[in-house]
């Protein structure tokens, strides 16, 4: 009811949205690949990992892992839950691995693809606070949650919702991942990154995708989600992340292996180290997966930059970061799979400059370098501890101009109107003529923030900085937000899946008190 | 006196400057150039540059000029001062223009390399208007002007002072080349651009150039200003911009033969048409270089972005204006010439996000383009109407971040560091590491004004933004300036010709009245 009359009112007066003319779509990147390494560097790097995996070894903090490598034939210490690997055993099973695959969205127009020259932006992911110009800087709210899903599935150049995006912090912890995962499928129709925490929650992420999916034989061949799994760096899977590992690559949902390197922290100051550091951990990662289920959809994960020497913290958008981010590709290419970077990162604390170029100088890198999911690509403040609206619409901005700049020219003599020149000729201007009037309402791209009036104008408008007018807009949108259809029986069993869930805790929770 | 004073005060108070670990340096891009367009498209685009030239031809509102076309076999139109080409007559003109040549500097230390894979940060050029957070956005003054120059000077990663940097409306329109050139040949020691202003502009940048560098046969070897030539778009060249390039070409100076088009405007509104057009009208100014002095050093600039539909203002910072730059690249390239392309370009009145973003979008793609020379790389605002202090500094860590990052990766046995990576093994930390700490101090890139504190750090620290610690830095910056030593002989006869030509200009101005 309050629901149609929003609608009878935006009709009336809502004026068109900024995304109209950016429609949803699939993004490649036609460019090759930047390759910041030559061939023997990436040999090099090769050969290290190979080094690592071989004669250093991996924790596995897991019994039902360290079975699987006994079984396989690697050598492990059960004591010290560590496994020794002969190369040939890794890398025979990453090439188990396939190179592309398909991502599967409510929408089918959502689906996605995940490899060669496909490029995908997602949300921000595991940001503890939420903060906007009005509400300042808080712990995140479920409302702010859902808030943030909302605005991802309006805002048409994001692909995917990271299912971190910010913590419910007014959630039970054990009931988070429900309230999450109920709300991104319910609120968004596109595709979706889920949470690697414990078989548990891993176990209820695909029984409720099996609901939304239409069954768990469907998903097992038609993947529906992705999970960031992180390794421990250095050198550590533990029990929480193996556990969704190995119950998402059984039930064929691609696994992110994301080893968490902070160059100077959890790997030698080297950059080289720490990316082959980061190659080792990520084959072990993505050989366990094949392992669990051969020929399972599996991504390579780069995240690595490097601490700040003079405070300790992580630093982000840095050049190190770019440079790691790109022969993380590389490497990803060298194997045949598919990759994953991220942009947006930085540590600013305000949608400001810092923000913005810090920003760019993780984008930029993961466009160049074929990363085909792109995390963290809008609403990172902070260092990733902030879920920022005005950073969010700031970098939808950025995202659709990326679009934009991989759609490429085309060159035809339509487009190099040649009569056009020569009808203005010398000193006169293409304001009026046929070519310029039937083109003039989508020749270019129009932005949906950035500010292009001329400074008295931009003045009598209220003066007002990018940030501002992101809050201005995000609202705006916010506003025109309508649910994606879904299926009400499949709405009520999830539901219901939720429910019992929550009677379940209910239930522990007195009969522990 | 004062000036040691100053210095004695420096070395008891100022904290190191945070570009003292980041000297200038020569600048090499060891990637391969992006290339947005297939050979055939470059081809066709040629095609129909040489259609342009050949069929629709271009106006030279110069006699001079007109009778040098006529004498190399152009067909020319007196009445209209209207020129059109054989495409040979212009092919075979430019390909006499040398691919690479040295810019030289007053401290050679400061020298340049234009052409090849070399990358020049230059600053911003011709903005009216000064800003900085205390003056407010006023027409700028000599004194901005100088400042500038001191501030471009200081700061290591910029490798070029554009000499039209902030306009000194406070001085007399016939005397401002004067004071600007005189300023930036005393107050840096690096390379510069100058005026295309005309004849007599140009002679006496040429005069005092002469003085400066040790004569006029002297800078004829070796080329030490490099000017920017506008067409006036469309199919244009005015007086004023053509005796400017006839001095500085034989003189042996180049000329950066720049079309100013926005795309709908000046052009067709197709960005093929806008790049065929830019071409037809850079190749003619170029060709015109070598028919006034064969295999004088010349540069083809690009600087084509597209109009806004909405506002009729340009549009800076656009996809549209990254597509132009790196087909202007491609076609630079295709005909043997360095490139000239620009960073930092942008549509915002402040210093925020979107000042940054759009800045980014210009800087990157002139980086992956091999652009030679960047232009505006540092301090450009509001369409360039305005020279921003804080947007300088904002720029200058984006551009040594750049450096950094264009760096690359050491891949050695000493940066892969296995010992080390075994020595901490799993779940350990590399904090304290021999490795890390031989290491720790220059690992990594240290920002100049980017804030990497956690919140509470920042917050007790003024919780500024990037821009307001920008402008602190900038001040801290300048309180450093020191200037670069001059043979005092050349900076009295430097003073001396200004002097000569006040006195003439107060004269003229006295009989006039």
């Amino acid at each position: 009811m309050s629901k149609r009359r929003n609608n009878r009112k935006r009709t009336r007066r809502q004026p068109a949205s900024p995304l109209a003319d950016k429609p949803f779509r699939q993004l490649t990147n036609p460019l090759p690949p930047v390759e910041l390494l030559r061939a023997e560097q990436i040999e090099r790097l090769h050969d290290a990992s190979m080094h690592i995996l071989e004669e250093i070894g991996i924790d596995f903090l897991d019994e039902e892992t360290l079975a699987l490598w006994q079984a396989a034939g690697a050598r492990v210490d059960h004591q010290s839950q560590h496994v020794w690997f002969e190369r040939e055993l890794i890398t025979s099973l990453v090439a188990k691995a396939p190179a592309e695959f398909t991502l599967f969205a409510r929408n089918p127009a959502h689906s996605i693809q995940v490899g060669g020259n496909h490029i995908n932006f997602a949300t921000v992911g595991a940001a503890p606070y939420y903060s906007d110009m009005e509400a300042g800087r808080r712990p995140g709210t479920l409302a702010d949650f859902r808030r943030m899903v909302k605005l991802a599935q309006i805002c048409t150049p994001i692909h995917m919702v990271e299912g971190l995006l910010v913590e419910p912090q007014d959630v039970p912890i054990p009931l988070r991942h429900l309230e999450k995962w109920i709300s991104q499928l319910t609120l968004s129709d596109k595709t979706h990154t889920t949470a690697a925490h414990g078989r548990e929650v891993a176990t209820d992420y695909v029984n409720m995708a099996a609901i939304a999916f239409g069954g768990l034989e469907t998903i097992q061949k038609r993947p529906v989600l992705a999970s960031n799994v992180n390794a421990n760096s250095p050198l550590r899977f533990d029990q929480r992340m193996l556990g969704a590992l190995i119950v998402y690559s059984r039930y064929g949902q691609p696994a992110i292996i994301t080893p968490f390197i902070l160059a100077g922290a959890m790997s030698p100051i080297t950059m080289a180290a720490a990316i082959a550091q980061q190659n080792a951990e990520a084959l072990a990662g993505i050989a366990l997966t094949q392992l669990v289920n051969p020929g399972c959809p599996v991504i390579y994960g780069g995240f690595t930059t490097n601490i700040d020497m003079q405070s300790g913290s992580p630093a982000f958008g840095t050049p190190e970061g770019a440079q790691a981010l790109l022969c993380g590709a590389q490497l990803a290419r060298y194997y045949g799979l598919p990759y994953r970077g991220s942009g947006g990162l930085n540590n600013s604390k305000l949608p400001d400059a810092q923000a913005a170029y810090e920003t760019q100088m993780s984008l930029w890198p993961a466009v160049l370098a074929h990363a085909n999911i792109i995390l963290h690509s809008a609403g990172w403040l902070e260092a990733g501890l902030v879920c920022s609206l005005e950073k969010f619409i700031l970098d939808v901005e950025g995202l659709a101009v990326m679009h934009h700049f991989l759609a490429g020219l085309d060159i035809s003599d339509e487009t190099l109107a040649l009569d056009s020149i020569a009808e203005v000729g010398p000193g006169g201007h293409h304001f009026g003529t046929a070519h310029t009037m039937a083109r003039y309402r989508d020749a270019f791209y129009m932005p949906i923030v950035s500010d292009r009036q001329n400074y008295d104008a931009w003045q009598e408008n209220g003066a007002l900085d990018a940030a501002q007018r992101a809050h201005r807009l995000a609202k705006q949108l916010l506003d025109t937000y309508e649910r994606p259809p879904l299926d009400p029986a499949i709405n009520e069993a999830l539901q219901s899946y939720v429910s019992r869930k929550k009677e379940d805790y209910q239930t522990e929770t007195r009969d522990k008190q």
